[in-house]
């Protein structure tokens, strides 16, 4: 949808306690933007992310808003229409203009695209009152409140997100002049086939009084040069073009598997003169996305009572069975209207540096900006997109399924039209305990039957995980207190992971962000490292997991050190997972975490990046662990003890659908001083998208001075970029002269 | 729909290889029925169910069949309209009147209904030709060749139905007369409160040349008195009445959970005098179903990384959590146009009879005739209906999509009127490894949409098993030789058992019908006991399993003794299955055995009913597992030897929803000669729906002479209802001066 706004609004935005009394007074609105940034920035409120000033946003849930902006008539020709158009506003609204009720809705999701022209004085007063946030039950005020409503329910409070609920207009929204005959949505549908040489297109189109005009088409290549074209006569305002064969489309591919080929597609009005009267130009790109059985599961269960096998988790993108790798991705803000395409950029381009080609958007978020998707479409990113549903049990109550089909509908109609649409999922764990919806649930068969009435090349999946789907661990040290993740992952068998985490802290210049000096260290509960989420945040001590860390490392003797010995832990967990699950393959086919960044600076998350977009060290050791090819070891533990057998397995992973030569690996470990090398290793071809199982390591660790920890070291000769390089600790035994060992980094 | 044929036809028939040539003889046809029988009729062929007989019916595939009838115009008021109807015919055929192109159809299951008034002369000629039997592939020739078609899947060959694919007239057919305005269909549709008071009905019918007359309706209860009545007017040929709230209805429950309730509909049309043009009884019940989730199966899985719970599999009508039990209903004849109301009678009481409350209509099978439902909904017992699909990769081709959702909607609209109705199911054993159907596919996603737009209040599973649930063993001893049916279903633990099969001989007599005397013993492959699936019918020597019968009882002396022990197997091997899955209630909530019936003499089969209806020794053990009430064992194996530690778990098991009060239980084991008492047990009160865990009695067992065998009894004093009784084998220590042993019955 192009937004050619005629005319900028300007806002401004008051409250009250309920819908009939006007605001008492009024403050500057931004638009987009949430109410409670403008009333907060207006009373001059402290920074809501420091230490618990959030709570002071609090009593902001359960007030009316009131949206007021005046402007005057255009001047518009005699075919020319004015229209109010919105991309959201979140969550129930009514508009008025001139004190005239023109338009209710409940929905963030659907554009609000309505005809004022002839409700026009010469000056107009436009006011848009928002509801309050919406609670299906007073008490618990948890996420259980947003189980009714078709809006994040992460806003609601999460184990890493404060209970924060935006309200109001959060993306483009303005005043549009329009020719009377008009265009609201060009569809460029298409079906690929088998053998991936033909698109079959057929363009649907939508606009009002267009019934009888005629239209021209084309498609442009990236050089910009014409590759197809059509021109036809639309039938009604609800249009569909004859069918086109397109030879040869250069196909769309996530980028490390290809190029993220783009079309552009020019669709232009005319009347009846021959004369363009409207026109949208919007990216287009082709390719064939399944869901097929992985490698070996068809074999499975094998014996008797025998139940179903695994629904597939294999993407294949193509014709190419490709194994994803990449995250879980949050709001990036918590007040989602500040968005801004630059801030989806920087994000995005992150996530290509660390060799990811999948994004999960995670169904407790919102349903991303369209720049969110223009740049995953140009960037290669395939996007998993949950439905917004997560965590809850969501009713088959008549009024729910009513707001659920119509904004599903938009959603689907916006995000189909992007190649890097890959999956759609009914919305985050709804078929576990927390939640309590099944395959019964009228919401999840109502997505079902949506998605393949207007989407059906693209897969569904009711939730994540499905059978035989992984979500967790999320530490490094199982409840037990002992054990690993190297052990938890090394024994699971799934055919994707498609959550796992590992907390990590953030840097110290963002803690000192936000919490007060005098509680920064050590670390305690019922501070701001609470309102944080380092404690009390999910099970057990989460996210600090102080216990876990000081049980490798001992009592950490200032902040830096903790935080990186928390770093630590996060970054070779992740490692730990991101590589098994790669040396899982074929049977495994994803790897994508929990989570990739954060909407506001947790003291300590899962996340890879710390608030806006700070790299934690976890980034650089997952960006190895994910390149397409790399020499990879697989290990039991993480702390190992002199005179023991150290031991570990080593690996070829190869995600590229090219051969591997044979590699010349050097097994090294790396203590403070000097190096061992305990194996050279000449590993076969591996063989395209294939991996290689070598050999079993094995060395009697020597005594090292002066060391708690060592390196291990594939180096491949020749070829550095497949190199890789792990941290494990290191324990002397006891000698009585030496007394106490200081634990450093 | 009322039929009301204006006027018989008779029927002949004749075939020819292509459609262009006209046959050149043509006999008389049994309409409904199958051009098969009729061909075989005139031309006298011997009984197909006899040895291999079958074989010379296989030419008729691939021919055309022509049915020509010739009638008299019918006289006609001005008012009234002369209608071909028919409510099948199987399976592509195209329709003439005097040689006029009429109607053109593929599926069975779409009633075809058309205004022939406009081509009648004096005397009419209708001809109907049928295409041959659709083959998707030309080899080999088995179920895969059914993949694109809504046809039963079976009849292509089965382990248990021999290569035998009707074709014709197989329902209701010939001419109406009818006001040109008249009703197609009236259903009740409603849905219950949360409290099951109040039904809020709605009317939703359809008629033709119906706009702006006027109905009135009348719900009658079994004492024929009036409940409901509603007048209104008719605004389209889809109409819907208002809204009705019916307070107090008395429910719909299976026959052992309380009363099969029926009230009578009855629509009246009326023309613009009040006249009543048309009418449409039927009966009508409510009820209100879902499936729930089985108890404790939320708790699961517990460890991480954790996928989904287990979907649903507990049945709940009208509140009550029952567990069902019955049985796979496969077509009671191979030509199903011959199946009569009779026929299904006499199947229905039979499992009464058993205790039984649910069939699981196959998806390999047929939709059944309307007979079929509505004896269900008078004898109360439950209806899970698969679609016709079944151990097939059934694509993603608009084609058969296109088919599949014309058929569908024919099947959902007729069935949803049956208070019977209980579950959808896309098919049989889709998600396995010889299906290779997923979540993803099409067909499926299809299914589901469409009993969500067209009955939203009954339950729908893709296919069965689905996760958590269970198919199979078929077998008393596994293929290894040595697990037996106890330790298989005591170490399983699913939430439902929806088919698990023991094979067990037909009765001498129906084997003396289907095998040649000079084969009839001792029986070998590669004779007529093959034909009738004795022998490589599914895997490994079934479904005779000679071995384990031999490895049991020695080599039989004769045809009678083998038939009593491989009925005995099957007896104590179902006996076992169906009191362990009632063990495992409340997780487990389903126990439905494969199968019930067959539609012709197998020598050997799952079946509990022999063709046509007699019972096998296995129904009265099965009958006595599935008493509401009773006394259970649980035994780890089947043969036990002289001086071994005999044991068995005892219970009581309930499923009604009344207390059992205690019960006093005297176990007994008796050989051929005397009996033991080994334990008295006074059973705790059994909780409505609960079962009671009891004692383990440990006996030693003592020299029996002279037996083979023993049955466990327990003896429910003065409630001998309630008393179970088993038979077990018993081997007496070797004795150097017994000689060999005679093991006889």
């Amino acid at each position: 949808m192009d937004c050619k706004f005629a005319q900028a609004l300007e806002w401004q935005v008051g409250y009250s306690p309920d819908k009939s009394k006007a605001p008492s007074k009024f403050v500057p609105a931004q638009v987009p933007g949430a109410v409670q940034l403008d009333i907060a920035k207006a009373e001059k409120y402290p920074p809501y992310e420091y230490a618990d000033n959030y709570k002071m946003f609090l009593w902001m849930e359960d007030r009316f808003y009131t949206y007021l902006s005046s402007f005057k008539k255009p001047v518009l020709e005699e075919f020319e229409r004015v229209f109010f158009f919105s991309k959201g506003i979140d969550y129930e609204f009514e508009i008025y203009l001139n004190d005239k009720f023109i338009h209710q809705q409940e929905g963030m999701f659907t554009y609000v695209d309505i005809d004022i022209t002839d409700f026009l004085k010469e000056e107009n007063v436009l006011k848009i009152i928002v509801h309050p946030v919406p609670k299906m039950v007073k008490e618990p005020t948890d996420r259980s409140q947003a189980a009714h409503v078709v809006k994040p329910a992460v806003s609601y409070g999460w184990d890493w997100h404060p209970r924060l609920v935006p309200l109001g207009i959060w993306d483009e929204t303005g005043l549009m002049v329009r020719n009377r005959s008009h265009l609201t949505d060009i569809y460029v549908s298409y079906e690929l086939n088998n053998s991936l040489d033909k698109a079959f297109i057929q363009l649907q189109g939508e606009g009002r009084n267009v019934k009888g005009l005629t239209y021209s088409w084309t498609l442009k290549d990236q050089s910009g040069s014409t590759v197809l074209t059509q021109k036809g006569e639309i039938a009604a305002d609800l249009f569909t073009g004859n069918p086109i064969v397109f030879d040869n489309p250069a196909l769309w591919f996530p980028h490390d598997h290809g190029m993220p080929y783009l079309y552009t597609s020019h669709f232009e009005l005319h009347d009846r003169s021959g004369n363009v009267i409207d026109a949208k130009s919007q990216k287009t790109g082709f390719k064939r996305v399944r869901l097929v059985m992985n490698e070996g599961a068809w074999k499975e269960p094998s014996t008797f009572p025998k139940t179903r096998s695994v629904p597939p988790a294999q993407f294949e993108i193509n014709g190419k069975r490709i194994f994803v790798k990449g995250s879980n991705w949050v709001n990036p803000e918590i007040f989602f209207g500040t968005i801004t395409r630059e801030r989806y950029e920087e994000l995005i381009d992150l996530a290509i540096g660390l060799n990811f080609n999948i994004f999960r958007v995670w169904g407790g978020s919102i349903i991303n900006k369209e720049s969110f998707h223009e740049l995953c479409d140009e960037r290669g990113i395939l996007v998993w997109e949950d439905f917004p549903l997560a965590c809850n049990n969501y009713p088959d109550d008549p009024h729910y399924l009513k707001i659920l089909r119509q904004e599903a509908t938009s959603i689907i109609k916006r995000l189909r039209q992007h190649p890097s649409t890959a999956l759609w999922c009914g919305g985050n764990e709804l078929f576990n305990d927390w939640s309590r919806m099944t395959d019964q649930s009228l919401p999840l068969r109502l997505l079902n039957s949506l998605c393949l009435e207007l989407n059906p090349t693209i897969p569904f999946n009711a939730t994540a995980p499905i059978m035989g789907m992984g979500h967790g661990h999320y530490l490094f040290v199982d409840f037990d207190g002992k054990t690993e993740v190297y052990k938890t992952i090394n024994n699971a068998r799934f055919t994707a992971y498609t959550e796992f985490g590992m907390p990590g802290m953030s840097p110290v210049e963002v803690l000192k962000k936000i919490i007060p000096a005098k509680d920064l260290f050590p670390p305690r509960d019922h501070t701001a490292w609470r309102d944080h989420h380092a404690y009390g945040a999910w099970v057990g001590d989460t996210w600090l997991s102080l216990n876990d860390i000081e049980s490798y490392f001992g009592k950490a003797p200032n902040l830096e050190t903790l935080v990186q010995q928390s770093q630590l832990l996060q970054s070779q967990g992740y490692k730990a997972i991101y590589e098994e699950a790669r040396r899982q393959k074929p049977y495994c086919a994803m790897a994508i975490n929990w989570c990739y960044n954060e909407p506001w600076a947790a003291a300590v998350n899962n996340s890879i990046l710390a608030y806006p977009n700070i790299k934690k060290p976890a980034y650089d050791t997952i960006s190895a662990s994910c390149r397409p090819v790399l020499a990879s070891a697989r290990f039991s533990k993480f702390q190992w003890n002199e005179g023991e057998d150290f031991f570990a397995d080593i690996y070829v992973l190869n995600d590229t659908f090219k051969e591997v030569p044979s590699l010349k690996i050097s097994v090294k470990l790396k203590p403070a001083k000097g190096e061992e090398v305990i194996m050279k290793w000449e590993s076969p071809v591996a063989e395209p998208n294939t991996n290689v199982a070598g050999p079993t390591v094995r060395f009697r660790l020597p005594y090292w001075e002066a060391t708690d920890r060592f390196e291990v070291i594939l180096d491949v000769e020749g070829h550095s970029e497949y190199s890789s390089s792990y941290i494990l600790l290191y324990k002397p035994a006891f000698r009585a002269n030496e007394g106490t060992r200081v634990l450093n980094m």
